[in-house]
This record gives C-alpha cells, structure tokens and sequence, in this order.
C-alpha cells in the first residue's frame, strides 16, 4: 500500500523541483506521476525536442527514491500538430469541429493523429524507457474525458464504414442485422451508411449500438498502439490507464486487457453533486464525504478491469473546480477514500495534484500543497495513512509488500458489462431507467448487507463464487451460456436479462432469450413507469414497490414476490432466480440477504452510512455518516481507529 | 363499425402471410393497412421494381376477404433516391441538414422530391389502382410527425419566396402587411426575404406566421399532387391520410378538402406522458388509459376535417416505444378507446400494428401479436369488441353498414382554426397560454357537462348548432363575420377573438375588431399571468379564478363574471357572449352549463373520470377513473355493460 | 425634472404628427426620442436618401417646443448593406451566422460596418446637428441586446488577435499571463490563437476574460466613432447611450466616459419575471410593481456610469411584450417608477413608447396612448407627476432647472467593476453563485436600512464616502490600492476580493490579494455550497445562515461572526472589514448596521417593501409592497402623499 502524487514540473520554476521532491518524500509519497499534459514543453515548434527539463526532473525523483509514472502525452497536442492535421479533430452531434484551446481535441479514429502519437511515443519511450525512475507508463489521459468518444467526423465516417465492413461482410446482412427493411433503411453498399446523427428522428438502435462498438474499438486500438511501443522500449514496467467515474462510452474490459494495471481517478464529492444518480437526499446527506458506495463501485468494477490489479490514479485531495458546486470535503474524508481504495486492493493511492496551479482551467482545484506552497489539509491526512499503514503491517506482521498483495477478491459478484450498458441505454422505455444506475443500486444493497463484491466482465471465470448477480446482460452470448451453465452458486438474473440479441433484435423466443432453459420464463410485456407511479409489490421475501421497469412475465417457476396484480415479480428455485423489475432498496436488500443465506454467505444489515470491507484477514468499517455511528465486526479485534467511528472515521480489524 | 389493423409484410418470411390474414379473419378484422414504409422493398435499386411481393400479398387478403388501405411509400425514400437529391432534405430551425437513417427525411417543398414521389406513386397506383383487395389508399404517412413542416433550406426559401410574390403581388405590400418600417425590416425585393431563422432575436411575426402559411400550402400541394394521379388510376378508393395528436403545425382542413375520409393515429398513453397540457396529477391519474378527453377531442376534430367521415389508423395497443415512459394500458382500455372512437363517428378503428416487430427502432411497440407471434391483450380486447359490435347491431336492428352511418354531429360547435393557432402561439404574451390547450379546456368542460360537441372550421356552416363557442378565433375574416351575424343560436367568444388582422396586426378598433358590432366591446389592455398568480373572478354565474390571460374590457354589456377590481370577464346578453379571460375548469363548467341551458341543451354534471356521447339512438359511457364508478344516463335502457362501470369500462345505451 | 417620450413618426401617417405633438404638449411631455431605428426610411436604397419627412418632424416638435434626442439608426441595418457586407454580421457562440429579420444585426468589430456607420452618421450629423430642435443624440439603440456583445465571426478573431498583439507584445509574454503550459496550450504567435468557443471543455480562463475585454472594448470604439462625428458637427448637444438592466458584458463605465449623460431602458415587470436572481416569492409578491430594489439599482449604477448624469429612456409604461409572462402593472406604478428615478438623480423619464405599434414585434408592448390612440393608463399617471413636480418644486422654492440639479450622491458607495463581474462569472465554483446577485443583495440589505447609495467604479474617488462596500473587487490595481490605503471611512470588502490578479491567476499570497497588508488575513480554502446546504454562522454580530461561498480563513483580526467550526465568515477592526462568506439577508442587514454605525451613519430597519432615497433636502418614501403601510421618515415634513401610502404609493418630505 503506496502513496503518490501527480505532478506537473513544467508548472514551476526548476529551482523548486528539489524542494518538492523532498517534501513528498517527507510527508511518505513514494510514486509521482508526470508529463501526460506536457507536449509543448517537450516540443514546443515541430521537431525542435526540449527533454532537458524531463531529463532533470527524472534525475531528481531519482535521487529522492520517488517512482515515476510517465504519461504519454497525447491527451493534449499542441497548436502547430492541430493546425497541420485538422481532420484529426473530433466533431460533436451536432456536426461541429471541436477546436483547440482546452485538451482532448482529437478524434480515436484519427489516423493521422494515431501517426503523430506513434512518433511522439516512441521518441519518449527510446529516451526514458530504461530510466531507473521510470516504474510505469501512463497512456494518454482519461480517456473519453468530456464526452469524447462518439465523434461524428468525416473520418470517424470512414473507420465506421471500414469496421462494419469487416464485421458483416455482405450488406446484405448487415441490412438483415439491424432489421433495415423496417423504415426503407436498407442500404446497397456500406458506402452508403452513414453515421447515426442529425437523422430526423432517431436512427436504427443497432446502427447506434454498432457506432458505439466502432468509437469503443478505435479507442482499443488508439491504446494499443501506444502500448506495443511501450512494451517495446521500456519493458517490465507496469502500463496503465487512468480511467474515470461514472463513464461507460467505451469497453474498458477490452483496454484492460492490453495493460498491467488498472487505475481510475476518484472524485467523491464532484461526482455526488453533478449525477443525476443521486437523490437530492443524498447530495445532501453525503455533501462532504461523497456517497458511501462510489469509490467502493469503482473500485470493484476497475479492478475487475485491471486482472486483479488497481491503482487510484487521481484521488481527490480537497474542494474541485469542475462540479456544479464544490464543497470542502469533511475532516478526515481523504483519508478515509485511501484507506477505502487499499480494502479494495488497490496497491496505490495517488493524490491529484501536488500542488494546486494558479492559473489555467483547474486554477481552483485543490492539491496537497497550495498555490502558496504551503500545505493544504489533505497533506496531513495522507501523512497520517502512511504512518497507519505502517501499523497495520506491523500488526499483521507483514512488510510493505505483503500488504499490498492482500488477497481482495469475495465470494459474491455483480457482472457489469459495457455492450449491455450501451444496448439498453439505447432505448431505455422508461427516462428513469438506466443501465449502469440500475447496476449501481444493486451494489448499493450488497454492501449495505457487509457483503464485499466482485464486479466482473461477462467473459469471467465463475468459479470461485457462491452469488452471481446479473443486473441486465441485454446479450447472453453462448460462452457466457455455458458458463452460467456450470456454475454452482446461486444467480440472480435481473430485468431484461437476455432481451436482446448480438445485433439488437428482440430473441425469437422473448426474454430472457437463451437463458430460458435455466429460468424457465417469458417476459410478455413490459411496463415502463414513471417516478410518480411505483406499484406495490410483496411476497414471500418481504414489500415494497415497483420502480421505473416492470416486467409481466408467464412462469410456473415459485414466486417470492408479486406485483398487486399477481404476476410475478421475483421467482426462481434452487439456484437460481430471476427479478423482472427494479425494486426499491429495502425490498432489494431483503431479497439479496435471503439469496446471500442461500449461498451461505453471512449479511448483516449495516448502520446507514457504515460500510465495510473484508481483504485477506482484514475488515475495514468506514463511516460516511455525519454523525458518530457505533459499529463493530463479529470476530475480530480492533487494529486501528475506535469501535464509535466519528463522522469519517475509519475503523480496521484484524479476523481472530 | 369495422376493426382494421396495420400489417407489413416485407417484416416477415412470406410463409407467415397466410397464417397472419386467417388470424386476422378469426379475430374479426375486416380492413388491413400495408405499404406505407415499402419503398426500399419495392425499389431497391433504381428503376429495378419488385412487385411480386406486393402482388402477392393483395392477392392473399383479397382471398381471405380483407380489404386493404394501400400506403404510398413517400415517408421513406430510399438511401440511394435521397444520394441523387441531396437538396430534398430539410434542414432544422438551427440550419443543419436532417439527413437519411430514420424516416420523413425530405421537405414538402422540395420539386425534386415531388418529382420522384409523382414517379412511384404513379407506378403503384398504375399497378393496383383497380386491385379488388384495395379499398382505400393513404397518401404517404403522418404528415409532419419529427417536426418537419418547417424546414429551413434553400428549396424552402424559393419556395417562400414564390408564395409571397403571388399572395402580395408588390414588395411595397409586402412590407406595409407586415409592418416592415418596424425596425428598418423594409425589403426592395421578394429576393431579399429570408427564412425567419437564425435571427439576432424574434423575426416578424408576420414574416413567421406567413411562413408557416406557406410551409402548410407546400403540405397541400404535396397531398394534391399523390390525389390527382389516386384519383386518376383508382377511382371510387376512399383517400385518406393519417394525422397525428396535438399536431397543429399544417392546416389540416385545407388538406382534408382533397380527400375522401380524416383518419388519425391515437396514443393515449404516449401523450399522456409527453404532453405539457397534462398536469402531473392528471399523468398520475391516468396513466393507464390516458386522459378521459384525448381520444375524444380527436376525433370531434378530425372529423371536422374529414366533411364527417372518420376513421382510426393507428390505435394504441399496448404498451408504445416513444414516450419518455412506456406503461401497459388498463385492462380493458384498448375497448374503451375503440367504443370512444365509434361513439365519435369512427367507421374504421384500426390497430398498430399487428405483430410486435423485433428489430428496427420501433422493437419496443406492441402489436396484437407479440414478437412471438403469440396473441397480445389487446387481440382478445378487439375480439370483444367485434362480438359486442355486432350485439349492439342486433338490439338496435341495424346491420353493420347501417351502424356505420348512424348520425354523430351534435348540437355544440367548437371553433378550431389553425391559421389562429399559428397566430396566437407566435406570440403568446404568457408562456402559460396556448391556443391548443384553451380549446382543449374548453371542450373538456363542456364534455364533463355531457354535451357532445362538434370541432369545426371557420369556414363550416353553423346552421344546426345551437350553442357555438369560438375559444379564440383571432382573425375574423368578412365570410365568418357573415356567418356569425346570421346565427340563431348561442354564442360564446373567448379571449383573444378578432384581436389580429389577416396579416397580424392589431385591428384599428383593437379586439374583437370585426365582431365589435356583434359583442359591442373594447379590449383595452391584456394582463398575461404566469401560473402563480391567479386573480380571483366573481359574478352572478359564479365564482373561481383567472388563468394565464387576462383582458381588460371596456362595455356597456351586463357582466355575469367580474374581476376583483369590477372589470368586466364574461359578459353578454340575448345570444352572445363574450369571455375575456381564461378560468379554472369549475367556473369554465359553471358558465358553459349557463349558456347551454340558454341555448336550449340539458346539461349534466359527470362523475370525475365518466364521459358520455351519443351517436344517433344510443349512448355511450365511459369510464376514465382507476375505480368503478355508478353512471345511469336518463330515458334510455342498457344494452351492453353495467350501471356500475368497473375502471375502464364501457355501457351503452338504447334511448327510449 | 422632465418627462419625454420615445416616438416613431415613421410609423404613423404624416397627419397624426401634428396632433400627436399637441398631445405630448397637453400631458406636459418635453423630450421626444426619434429617430434610432429609422435607417430603411432615410435610405431605403443605397445612397437614395429620404430626409424630408425627418426635416418635417423635428419641425413640428419644435414648432410645439419639444426637444428631440436623435437617435442614430446603427442598430437597424437595412437589408441592402447587409447583403453588401455579409462579412458584418455576428456568429453566436455555436458558429452560426446571426441574420437579417429582427435587430442587432452586426458585430462591433465589423470595420466594415463601422464604415457604413461612419456615412450615416455624419450624413445625419451634418444635416441636423445644428437644427434648434436637436438637443441630444442618442447613439445607437441598447448595445448588445439579444447578447450581441461576444460574436464568433471570422472579424472578431482577427480584432481579438489584433487586441492580444498590442496588449501583450510577445506570444511568450501572452503565454506566461495565460498559463497556457497548464494543457500544452502555447501558441508560437497571434496568428495560432482562436476564439474561446467550441473548444472540447472550458477554454483556459484567462483566454476567455481577455476575449470578453476585447469584446467590450470593440464597443467602446464602435461607440467612440459615432461621438467623433457627433462632436464636430452637434457641438454641445448632450450625448447619450440607452444601457439596459441586469446587463453586463461590456464595461459600461468606459462607454460612458466617452459621452455626457448615462441613461438606461427599465423594466421593472419583465425583468423580475425573466430573471433568475428573484425567487419564485419575490415574483409573486412583486408582479405589478417590479422589485423594491430594481430601478433604484440601476439608476444608481448608472448615474455613476454617467458622471453623475442620470437619464431613463425607456421607463415601461403598461405590460411589454417580451418576458415570459406580461402582467399589467398596478395602479400607480408608473408614477412610483418615475418618482423613484427622479429620487435617485435623473433628470428626465423618458416614456417607452408614445403609441403602441398595431404591427411588428412590439405590437403587444404598451404605451402613453393606445393602438388606437386613446390614452393608455400610464398617460394619466404621467399628467400626475407632471402636476406633482410643479407642487414639489414650489414648496421647495426651486424652479424645473434647480429642481433637476439638486444633489443625488450619498455617504455610503458600493463599488461596482465590470471587470470584476466577468472575472468571476467565468469560475463561479457554485452555480449558486454570480457576481452581480450578490452586489445586488448587498445593495438591497443597504436600502434596507434606509440608507441612499451609490454605486461607484473601482477608479471613482473615495473622498467624500463614510462606507464602502467592494462587494468582491476581483482584481485590486495599484491605483484601487492606494485609494483603499488613503480611504478614511469604514471599508468592507466581500469574499472573492484580490482573488485574481490581471490576467486570472490567484496571486501568489493568496486572496486578498494585495489587500493582505490592509486586511492581514489569507483565504485557505473555498467551499461553493449548492442551495441545498446553508451552514449556521454567529457571532457578536448576529446569527444566520452561510449561502454559497464561503470561505476558510486564517487571521488574528477580531471576529465578529464565525461558521460552526468556529472559522472567521466575518472579521475586522477599526475602520477594514472583510466578509469571506455569503451569508442570508437578516445576517446582512445586521452586519451592514453595524458598520454604518461605525461609520457613523444612522439606519433604520424599514417595513417590508417600503423603500427611501434621499436627494438634496427632500426625502423619497416608496411603497413596494401589495398593501397600505404606514411610513414616516424623522425630521421631515410631508409636501406630497400620505403617511399611510397605499400599494405601489408614494410620499415625498421636505427636511425640516
Ligand atoms: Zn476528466
Ligand atoms: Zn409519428
Ligand atoms: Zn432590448
């Protein structure tokens, strides 16, 4: 469990690099992240190289044993490289240029811009590949940042066409595929197809989900190339990305799979403010410690990503600029984020930024340090994570090493799955429904059940799990058939779950399409609501209502919940289960703590606002709460913090 | 009284179109519509036709006894007929180009897209325009649906400019009807004028309205042209087209004049849903069967459009794909809005679609069939009512033809007059006030007072109403004014009436301009409210509130509504009457049951959520509430259904 | 104290010219505005120019003794030039050109267009700047109405790259000020800088406030031309421009020093109805009036725009027609308006407009008179104040002229900076949160208290001022620091204060910025609370609430209120007081007390809605509120009105 930083030396003058590399090391930072923004430093006319300024920095990190996470910086390129290749830049819906004067003004299927980043990547890679201070490679910044994934350029045109070519082969299937005979759709050549925007109304769902597929892929390849470079030049050194919050554009499953390492950047308190996830009650509630599950989520899914591995690229150390509003986090949150991050394996903990920049965009967002170099209270807060993580290794007797590879994996897991997202966000029937909410609401009632989660890609093993929840696999494909085949724990299918077929087309047999045989059922109707309507529904497993998805659906399965009606709600026997609507959290709780009993796993229901986490022999308890909340684990003793945990407070046990 | 249904055989494998007409057959179904979305099928290169399939299908309902409505496939031009014609595509308000990947991708005006649609309509009505199976024809399909009556290309600028020239002849006349020395807007030539978009700030509200004048004339011309060659090819075919709900934005009289019946496509729910005239307790109260005067007011309207013949094309199922939330419909709800249809004088109600289609952007729409092909509910709803219809025909001894042409006018008129509605909505004065939504008020009350009312154009004769109410009627031209001053009945004006001229502009004698002689009266200044402030309104015919609009009046005339300061809101004596103000609906009902009783009618005040019409000897009652309610009308017998109507139920009655 | 009216003889037959002047004469009207929206009737082709009936009209106002302020048609454009110069029309912030067909069409760094304005204006100066009716000229109409200060066309980028070249001198210099190495944002030259528009996230913060200088700066010399041409041929005629209200994007106080009178358009019914400063309670207690504090505000701020020199030229006179709703105003308040303005300094209210338009976009906005010429309410009120100015003034013993210059300044200024407001509107950290909002509270709590204010530039001399309130003066000059350090009254500055330094970066000690040394504190930290969260804050002071922003403190200063962690929100001794926080109305209005005592000015808490200015001898009392209140001021003798004012009254004192 390691501490970092990122930093921007080509923001201050050299003779401070020294002074901050001592400061980092003072305060227990071992790893900094740097250059992903600085490709005008480095080449500020064409072809005139400026690696001095790197070369020393490196040097000093070096000096002080600080690691380096080296960014390529092809999230930002210059004025000159725009105005020489302007077909590089992206345009919006709309069918407007995205011009320079910010970052990310570039479209993935770019090729001339995928050429000037292999020449600006392999230049940085040939000269700091074999650095000592280089530990890591960052490729581009955030991908999708700023909703940069769809662009509807002339070339985005033309890589779509080139990629449906290659999927269908004959237009004639593709016309089959998407179902094109429907409006006159049909198209004659794939010359002829054209993007899915500023159409009259809206454009065939499967010309839409294949364009996402197509942005998703030029994203996987734009990572590749990068990657071969690096694999090249700087081999053994962990590469990674820095993904986002919230941000479903493209298959992050599929960039992972290119890296080392996943990591993401958590902003707790800008994401509560700005998501219409949240109730108004809860960005109250939750103003100054963000929502108990957001890192956790993220945490969970990014690892699952990431093979197993995680880092927090970006951990936010005070107020930000860049949400509707910005609080000031509560006393104590940023350390309990870290020590949040670490219960979900992550290995690294990096805080954005050193020092917070007095100009520029991000101008108000804080850093460890602020504008006046002074240290800004987050600074003391990671201080006293590194002296608690040397604690907890002490007690545990385990050294630095051995705590960061804790096992994190649990017995329960939440599939997520990208093309799943895209499909039903598509045509969601109801504005209230969405995907990845509907996801996250699940997690949500897992571990306000003390339940520690897997989020897992639809290609995972299975095996080592005892409860599998599927929120909505709108696609089952067959491996993922035979997988959910064999599997011995307990499932839970949930609303539109096999709804849709590979091209988006409703299953000849409905839903829940090739899953049929495991939970015998048809959804023959289904009723898309509004907020202001939330029928009753109740059961053996308990009752409560109906929100936004409601199936009707014909079964001869049992029945542990019924809508006032008396169709089935949530049904299934054995092993496995299926729920045909979103219902409210406290039913949702009920009904995943008698699935958890059945699997035998132990629930118990927490203190509102109390979390907790279980890696290895360890249990973290996390207070997002206001207030004092009193709580402690069966079985274990206290190693850190209190069993009454203050308003952010932390408490970490050891199992007996 | 017939069932019809909208099929598409070119969805399905050729071995299914026997199967779906014996279905249709058992069900009850007499009238099938085919066609209108075809033309890719038809043509799917140019010049390379393929009828065969067309053929057969005719061939297949004409030997299973259904009789068909022929759709010309001009919504859905061909991806290679719109790459020939790039200049048939309309740009939106915002100047971007509405380009190919959906439907309705053309503009009305432009002569190249006429060109091809004369082509293909010719060929088809060449080809089957003597068909035995084809009864009807529907020229292209729900003209104006994705908002695209106004288009804002270069076709439609020489388009406008032509229209101006004919209609003023002079530019000079041009700039004085429009008022152009306003702001220095003066124009030297019809050459100069622009498309009213894109502006600093508002254009000219003559310039606007008289561009929406023209933009509904191209409409016309586009209708005229399919009519002439139906007509010439297919003679004794009942023409017809199918308009939308809440749709203004075409002059739907002017395009009925051409054809043969009105027939409108009915959402209940969908609009329910969509619509700001709703408020969300009426979305709350009705979400499962729409509000009681959607339907209702339709077909009044539309009938009026179709010189009193009406039919249903498209008629809500199940649950829809478009609204921003998609629910189930009520039990029996699917009856009660076809007995609602043909208690209006429907002849037709046809349902859409047959089968749930499982791909295109439409996948989510329910049909009688599901996907699966297996009956939906409503199938067994429509089943129903063929078995009632014929019941009913049976107790009144009338054979289906004679059901068809009983009477349906009423003794109430209600002006509708889309050159008014274009007028007012240009400038609103209170963002709360709409044309659409006063009328609607308006004939909800009346309907709530069991009056059956008829929806008429400003040019239908009044010779057999007794009560006429004119909810806004801004311009009054000579040939009304006659009218108007020859009327034997009661007359009620609402606010706004006679307050433009021809080419808006405030009438020399202000508002109601014209009709002063007839309502000696002076609108002196208009108080336009927003929803928070609503005045209260007193009087001898009782007491309420004012909404939205407020006129002050100057008059000699005996005032039965007052303001709180002691201005003059409904006042009038004799036969007519003029309110200056909107009300709430309790003082709206209380002053309509006060002009009825002048005019001679018994009113009555309905249960919430009960409707009633009669259509010749019979009555029918609805019921609109999620509870049962007790309806009995007076002097007359029950023939189907029960005094106590369970939600969503339906009586009918045999007068005495 | 004089009356006007704004006139547009191009409107209406030659025949009613005569009578409408005798009108103006009966009522008591001296000033006619003409003239500025008249350019098609004096050129209607290029170079035909139509000057008779202009020669005509200011005959017949002189020959009836009204003075006339001759508009320049600039704002208005005829179609002919714009079809000559395309190049001189706006493009909004999305790209697209701003056409012909309204107003406003053009964009100040048109050199074009400046051209064209350079012909007509000296065509109409020379022709009319000696006429013995001329007494003023007005330029231009409402600079950027319809937000058409910042335009995106091709000319604004090379004005703007023009403007950067001689403001920074070198691209390194303009990099540096910019902090563009943030996200490799370097330009090599002027050549490579863009508009800050369409960029793929914000544009750095300081491109953006330069391009918002540079654009009021394009005003600046538009407006400079036209006083040029004016000077040399209308020599002592008094120039003025019309500003609006609620109106900040350009720098009002830069415009004005180049002319001799400010003058402004008010609204009070549109704008509290259209703006989102006023909560839902204040735009219903305050529909038929306008807010308490609306003209008063604006008159303040532009008297100090005009050196002291206050004109209204527009003043509603009955509903407009172009906020979202358009009520009627009650009974009396054009006369309260009028009363209001004169109370603050003007010496003329100028009605907008003499007879309301039949045609045209304003043909729903009221004037003196009627469409059809009958005096409209606001006529008969005007004759009141006529009549009421003649009592005032001869119980005072001064004549129309000595009554027009008594003394309008006070002892208590609020500074009010343009380039403040965009400063900090351009990061606002709360959405909650904008400059003028919280200026215009400020101003309010003062008013409050009874307490007559005026609203200074930042390069205003502070000599003759007892308070001063910088409500958050972004950036402190060296010039506003010496003034500040030489101040002898009580000063407080408000949060945000020296948070920017000239070219948007956070000063290296951090706000306050060079105030440090007078205020010695340093704001650590912000938190930019939604509404949802309003944190408790007390002290010796009073009690309250925290709104929006709030920010941490550190200093020894004495605090007088503190938040509940005990944080410094307000602190200060002696005669310099900071406030870091917004903080709810009751708490201002404590605060503000405190310190005009300190400053040894006495206030008083006055009844909801009443208001009170002082000028010269003679105290101004307003009745804002909806009901009768009773209002005495001390020490001062009732000349006109009652003790007990009615709603929207007003009382008029002489001190004894
Ligand atoms: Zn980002
Ligand atoms: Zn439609
Ligand atoms: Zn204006």
């Amino acid at each position: 469990m390691k501490l970092g930083v990122c930093y921007y030396p080509e923001h201050w003058p050299k003779s401070r690099w020294v002074e901050d590399a001592q400061h980092m090391q003072r305060i227990g930072i071992e790893y900094v992240r740097i250059g992903e923004f600085s490709w005008s430093t480095i080449e500020p006319e064409p072809n005139e190289l400026h690696w001095q300024w790197l070369d020393e920095s490196l040097d000093i990190f070096h000096a002080h044993g600080l690691k380096v996470i080296l960014g390529t910086p092809t999230a930002t390129p210059p004025k000159w490289l725009v105005d020489r290749h302007p077909s590089m830049l992206a345009k919006d819906e709309q069918g407007r240029v995205r011009g320079f004067g910010s970052r990310r003004h570039y479209t993935f299927a770019s090729l001339e811009y995928r050429e000037a980043c292999r020449r600006i990547v392999t230049l940085m890679a040939e000269r700091y590949g074999q650095h000592p201070a280089v530990a890591s490679w960052q490729t581009d910044n955030e991908y999708g940042c700023h909703n940069t994934i769809l662009s509807y350029a002339e070339t985005d045109l033309v890589a779509f066409r080139i990629w449906l070519a290659e999927k269908y082969g004959t237009i004639a299937a593709l016309n089959k595929a998407w179902g094109n005979v429907f409006w006159s759709m049909d198209y004659r050549s794939f010359d002829e197809i054209e993007l899915p925007n500023l159409t009259v109304t809206e454009a065939n769902p499967s010309h839409r989900l294949d364009f996402q597929r197509c942005c998703s892929d030029q994203v996987v390849a734009f990572n590749k190339l990068q990657v071969a470079i690096l694999r090249e030049h700087s081999a053994g050194r962990d590469l990674v990305h820095n993904y986002m919050g919230f941000f479903t554009a493209f298959d992050h499953h599929k960039v992972g799979q290119d890296l080392d390492v996943a990591s993401w950047d958590t902003y707790p308190l800008g994401f509560l403010d700005q998501e219409s996830i949240y109730t108004e009650e809860e960005k109250h509630a939750y103003l100054r410690v963000g929502h108990p599950d957001f890192g956790a989520f993220h945490h969970d899914l990014y690892r699952g990503c990431g093979k197993g591995r995680l880092w927090i690229m970006e951990q936010q150390p005070g107020p930000v600029n860049w949400a509707p509003h910005n609080p000031t986090p509560a006393n104590g949150a940023v350390r309990l984020w870290t020590w949040e991050a670490f219960s979900h394996g992550a290995e690294l903990v990096s805080y954005f930024r050193w020092r917070q920049a007095p100009f520029g965009q991000e101008q108000m967002h804080a850093g460890l340090l602020r504008p006046d170099a002074q240290e800004a209270e987050a600074a003391q807060e990671a201080a006293l994570v590194v002296a608690e993580v040397k604690v907890l290794g002490e007690s545990l007797g385990l050294d630095a090493d051995e705590l960061m590879s804790l096992p994190s994996a649990g017995k329960v897991a939440l599939m997520f799955d990208y093309d799943a997202c895209w499909s039903l966000d598509i045509q969601p029937q109801s504005r209230a429904y969405r995907y990845l909410f509907w996801c996250y609401r699940l997690y949500e009632a897992l571990r306000e059940l003390g339940l520690s989660v897997d989020i897992i890609p639809s290609d995972a093993s299975l095996d080592t799990y005892e409860l599998l929840v599927l929120p909505a696999q709108a696609h089952i494909s067959p491996a993922l058939q035979v997988r959910l085949n064999a599997f011995k724990g307990v499932l839970l299918a949930g609303p539109r779950t096999g709804s849709k077929t590979d091209t988006y087309q409703i299953p000849n047999n409905l839903a829940p399409g090739p899953l049929a045989s495991l939970l015998p059922l048809t959804v023959e109707r289904v009723d898309a609501l509004p907020n202001h309507t939330q029928p009753a529904v109740s059961g053996r497993w308990g009752s409560g209502s109906l929100l936004h998805w409601h199936e009707q659906i014909k079964t001869a399965l049992p029945c542990l919940l019924k809508d006032d009606g008396g169709n089935p709600v949530l049904m299934g026997e054995g092993r496995n289960f299926y729920l045909g609507s979103c219902i409210d959290n406290g039913l949702l709780k009920a009904s995943l703590a008698k699935l958890a009993e059945a699997a035998g796993l132990s629930s118990v229901y927490l203190p509102k606002g109390v979390r907790v986490r279980e890696r290895g022999k360890v249990i973290f308890v996390f207070n997002y709460a206001s207030h004092e909340v009193f709580f402690e684990p069966e079985g274990a003793e206290l190693v850190i913090g209190y069993r009454h945990l203050a308003a952010a407070g932390v408490s970490i046990w050891k199992k007996r």
